[in-house]
Order: structure tokens, then sequence, then C-alpha cells
């Protein structure tokens, strides 16, 4: 059982979209298959992966680093101790050979594609999705059958007005969507609130439009739009300083009546941390979007989830950022709060399964091994190219 | 006045040699030259630059990233107002669009090696050694005319013994230096001690040597050996557990009679604040050792050092990781502390301009303009190929 080859492919999700910090008119996303010469219905086992939107694609740690130290590994380093399978936790620790510790970036998005890569494998050869590998090896069998799911959009885009935005948010809710989201601090704090009082118009009610500032605000910002969104009754208010800026979210954290979301831009287990000692959260009121497909893998994300667990934070608080099937599987298969969705933008990445609808704000689990990459065919694509 | 051309290379510096954490037989670090159109003495103005050891080459953030974004840039975009020289603070700028906050690591290097081109550039237009460029820029004209540096050495490697060490560290007493640091964390605290103890019988007190975990060690093991250390009054004791892990730095600093020293593996100036914020240092006793040529440059390093001065912070405590001329200049034209340096590892990226020894611990700057990597011999062998 081993790997006969890995390769690696960089694909433009490029769009005119516009965050407060961002356009994604450059994005792109590093798309990997990892080729094996196990067999299943006649044919060699491919994993599948990909990392999520919002940070570049890694060409060059992949081909310099991580793929030759895969690839170099002695016999049997990358399996199971019965050698029946590949074990993802031995994969990750050869990765990081000869990685310093600390900045944690880039690095962690390129493991995280190839970390979702070796766990579509490992399902694939167990003949279960991932959600269900998951649950039975670390859940007691216990998964989820289906997911809470939010719809993030509300993005700026050039000419785009309020009755647009309406059009949109009700486009999300016509898909079964329950709870949408939508950008702020790309315009002036007068300007948003009109942007958000028109979306509440289409959703009815606070609690199902979430606000996302992408880390713009200096604390003083921060603290304004806390206090003009308060009478909202919002679903959160999300990342509205440095992501860094542990001080800054623990002052807008602390007296907030809306829920607080942030994570999403902390890649690793010490990153996470800092944020959960220093951040000022409440664990029974606030959101973590911690990404494993930015931050090193799922490898890394289930040690993020028990660092949380012994500083009092259930599972259930967190969503992860990046919107696509790997995180859907996490949420059902380790018990997690959801997961991010983003209808019809930075496709073919995001999404779940063809044919699988929303219903009700939640998205069932496919049933296909693996994460069912196979499943939604314009991303399947991306992999035609890779996988021979 | 315009860049022509960016090219960059990836240059080896594999070695035998081992820290706590890594090895550098893998090791590599990206050169970079920008050319432009601006003449001097006949001929085309280039700026060199690289990044520290430690970190990889960073060809591909370069390529796909920043050099695009620097060539792409509108006509007069990366210049001073007044257009007589390029502007490096303009320039980060245009390198850092359409990057997402957090996250700092890689990105950070890439940016690092062409900030310290953008830098000897501008040096070279005004005809100045960069020293005095920031001194008359930055500091009324003050510059100190030497720096102290101190040897880092005492790498594990294959069959390195006792004796081995202390004629290592002999060496570097007869090139000048006076002070060495060693590593540990890389062998038992008995071996360890044993090690330092050969050590102290070379340079004769503790105040002459540093030691350096590279992060290694959990809570426990550090503060084992802050206690078994701690009658040898060395020097300082560096970077005890992980960088991010700030309670635990705090912690050891707590009760600690040998100073701190950590700061290397930080990359940012958010992360740069979270260490002052959290780590529970001293800034009468301890020391920073954030390296500019790993953490987005002179320009960001400018922003720390304004944010260590918030909070109480002399400049003087800073002593930057890197070991090159870079650093060099910036110590001695922003009157820093010291400099790291690494006698004869990592060539040809460490050390200094050829011809100018090591008197009293203390090293002179040189009058050429820019940062003289033009000075030094072997390293400019490295730029040759890449500067037409």
């Amino acid at each position: 059982m081993k790997i006969i080859a890995i390769h690696d492919n960089v694909v433009s999700i490029r769009s005119h979209l516009r965050n407060a910090w961002i356009n994604f008119s450059e994005m792109t996303v590093s798309a990997v298959a990892i080729i094996t010469d196990v067999v299943r219905d006649q044919r060699p086992v491919v994993g599948f992966g990909f990392h999520s939107n919002g940070r570049y694609a890694q060409q060059g740690i992949l081909r310099e680093r991580l793929i030759p130290r895969l690839m170099k590994a002695e016999h049997g380093a990358l399996l199971t101790d019965d050698e029946q399978n590949f074990d993802p936790v031995k994969a990750w620790q050869i990765m990081m050979t000869n990685e310093k510790p600390g900045g944690h970036g880039e690095r962690s998005v390129a493991v995280g594609a190839l970390d979702m890569a070796l766990w579509d494998l490992t399902a694939k050869i167990e003949g279960k999705p991932l959600y269900r590998l998951l649950a039975d090896a670390y859940r007691n069998g216990v998964a989820d059958t289906d997911v809470y799911v939010y719809a993030a959009g509300g993005y700026y885009y050039p000419g785009k007005d309020l009755t647009a935005l309406q059009d949109e948010m009700r486009g999300y809710l016509d898909m079964g969507y329950d709870t949408v989201k939508m950008k702020i601090g790309g315009a002036s704090l007068d300007d948003d609130l009109r942007r958000i009082e028109a979306v509440l118009e289409v959703v009815g009610h606070g609690e199902r439009l979430a606000v996302d500032a992408n880390g713009r605000f200096d604390l003083e910002t921060a603290l304004r739009y806390r206090e003009a969104i308060a009478p909202y009754k919002l679903k959160w208010y999300e990342e509205a300083g440095d992501p860094l800026d542990y001080r800054l979210n623990a002052e807008v954290a602390k007296e907030s009546t809306t829920p607080i979301a942030t994570g999403e831009n902390l890649f690793s287990l010490q990153d996470s941390r800092n944020l959960i000692r220093y951040g000022g959260l409440n664990p029974n009121r606030d959101y973590l979007q911690m990404d494993p497909a930015l931050s090193y893998g799922l490898v890394e994300y289930m040690k993020i989830l028990e660092m949380l667990e012994q500083h009092g934070w259930s599972a259930r608080r967190c969503i992860p950022h990046g919107g696509h099937q790997m995180t859907l599987h996490i949420a059902a298969g380790l018990g997690l709060g959801g997961n991010e969705s983003y209808p019809g933008v930075f496709q073919p990445f995001g999404g779940f399964a063809d044919n699988v609808p929303v219903e009700g704000g939640r998205v069932r689990l496919p049933d296909a091994p693996g994460i069912g990459i196979e499943l939604k065919a314009d991303l399947m694509r991306v992999y035609e190219l890779l996988a021979n």
C-alpha cells in the first residue's frame, strides 16, 4: 500500500467580489490529488483535496517541501500500525518534519489541502463517507445526519444596490437557507446600517442575519458598530478587528449584546489557544470559526477541539469557515454547530454534493465513500485532469 | 525612474547542523534582485535582498503574488512624492494588496526579502550606506558606528563532542567575539549542563554565554532548565517554549534570574504586540529578537519599534535574529542593542563585509552605498547571476 504520485494544480476562483479588506480578482486555490496503488472497484484509489477560499494557492510550498517529504517517506511510515490504511496523523508528522514552530500561515494552507486528500483517501479505503469514519473513530459512532448551514454572501461589488442585495438574500431563503450573512465595513456605518435594514426586511428578524467586518475595524470603530447594531439583535458580529488583536476582541466582546464570532484567520492550535486565553469570548454565547482547510487540516483541528474542551467550550460552538464538503463532514462526524456555505460563489470548490438540497437551513450528508467530491460534477472536472 | 525586472533564485544553505527542533539538511534561501533604470557610476542600480535562515525559500509567493504586483504598479506608485527615489513603504502597501490579515508566516519571509532589496536600492540611489540613510531619516542623523555582535553556534551535529564544542567557542573568541551562544534542548538536561560547563571553561564567566532552546520545551521542562542554569548567571535563556505560548513564556520569565530572550519566530507587528502584552517580559532585563528579514521587512520592523516604545521598551533591548548585513545596518541606524552573528555557517548569507573584523565583540559599518552586499565576495557571486 503506497502513494504512487501526488499532483497539484492552481485553480483560479477570481470574481468581482469585495469584502472590507480585499477583492477576489486574483484569488486562487490549490487542488491536489494523491494517487495510490490501492484498488477499490477495479480502480486505483485517489484522494482529492483543496483548501478554503481567502488564502492563495500554495504550489511553492507543496512542490518544494510537503509533497517531496511524503514521496520520500520510508515504506510503511504513512500507514496505520496494521498497514491496512493510510494514517493522516503520521502523514502530518512527516509533512511537518524540519519545519520550525510559529509562523502559522501559507504552510498551514498547503498542509490543509494535502490533509483533506489524505482523509478522503482513508475514508475511501475504509469504504465509508468521511463523517461516518470520524464518528466511528472519535465519537463512539454517533454522527449527525444533517448539519446547520448558513448562506454567507452580501459582498460588495461594483454597481450593487440595496435591491440587488435584497434579491440576493431572498434567493438564499428560496434555496432553503434560514440564516444569511452579509459583509460590513466596506462602506460607511450609515450605509452599512441601511444595507442591514434592507436585508432585515427580507429575512424578517435579526436572529436570521449575521454581519462580518473581515477584521477591518480599529477599536473605536468596532465599538461604534457594536452599539449601532445592538438594537437589531443579530445572529452574530464577526471579526470586528484584526484577528490577532485579542485585546480588541475582548473589549468588543465584553459588553456585547450581539454574539461574537471569530477565528477564520487563526491557523494553528497555538493561535486558537491564544484567542481562547485572551480574546474574552463567552462559551455560552459566542461562535468559533477556525477552518481546518486553512489550518494544517483535520489533524490539527482535532487538537484544537481538544484544547477547546479543556477550556470549557463545546464543539457545538464551532461553525467553521470554508463552505465546502470537508467541513460539512467534520461538522457531522465530530458534532460541530454547523458549517458556512457560499451559494454560487467560490465555485467549483464551494458548496456540497449535487442534488442535495438545503432544507430548513440544514444539509444532509452523502453516502459515498470519502468526502464526496465525485458527487459534485463541476468540482470533479478539476480533478479529472489531476487524477491520472 | 522605474523597475525593469525582478529576478529571484533559490539558494541551498544545507548543512549538518541541528537545533532542538529541526535539522538544516533541506534549508534554502530566496535571493532577489530588483533591476532599475536608474544609473549611478554608469551602471544601472540594482537592489539585492534575501531573507534570514530558518525559514525556507519563497519562490511561489514571490513569483505568483508579490513580484507581479510590484511589476504591475502604476507609474510613480513605487516612488517618493518628489519622484527622486523609490519608497519602500509604498512598495510594501502594493505587495500586500489583496492579502488578508492574520496568518503571518512565509508571506512575511517573501516580503522581507523584497523589502531588503528595496532598501538596498533606495540607499544606493541616495549614495549612502543604509545605516546612514536610516539615521538621517529617522534618528536626527545619530548613528552608531559599530554594533555589538555575538557568535551564535553550539549546534548539535553528528559526532560532535565536548572538545569540539570547546574548540568551536574558542574559535569565536579568537575571531574577536566576546559573547557566544549555544543550543540546548537537543540532548538531556544532564548532557546539556555538561555542555554548558564545558563552554564556560572556555569563555570564563556566564555573562559571556547565552543558551537557546529553539522553542522545544513544555512548561515543566522549561522551568527545570531555568532552575538548573540559574547558578551560571548566563547572558540569556532563549525561546524556552513554543513562540506563541505567551503564557508559558510569562511563567518562565516571572521568577527567572537569567534574562529571557525571544521573538525570532514572531513575524508581524500583531504577534510581537501579543508577546509584549501577554509574555510577561521585563523591559529592564530581557531581549527581543524579532527579525525584520523574516517579518515583512524593515517597513514592518519600524512599526514594531514604535509599538515597543509605546510599551516602554527601548530599542536597545532589541538584538535581532538573522546574522547578516541588513540587521547590522538596522542596528546601527536605528540604535538597537546589537545583532546576531553565525561565524562560518548559513553561508554565503551570514556574516558581514569581507575584511571587517570583529573587535572587542563589535563590528564597524561599511561606507559603501546600500547594504554592502558587494563587499562580501561569496555573497555577491549569488547575485551576479541575478543582476542581469
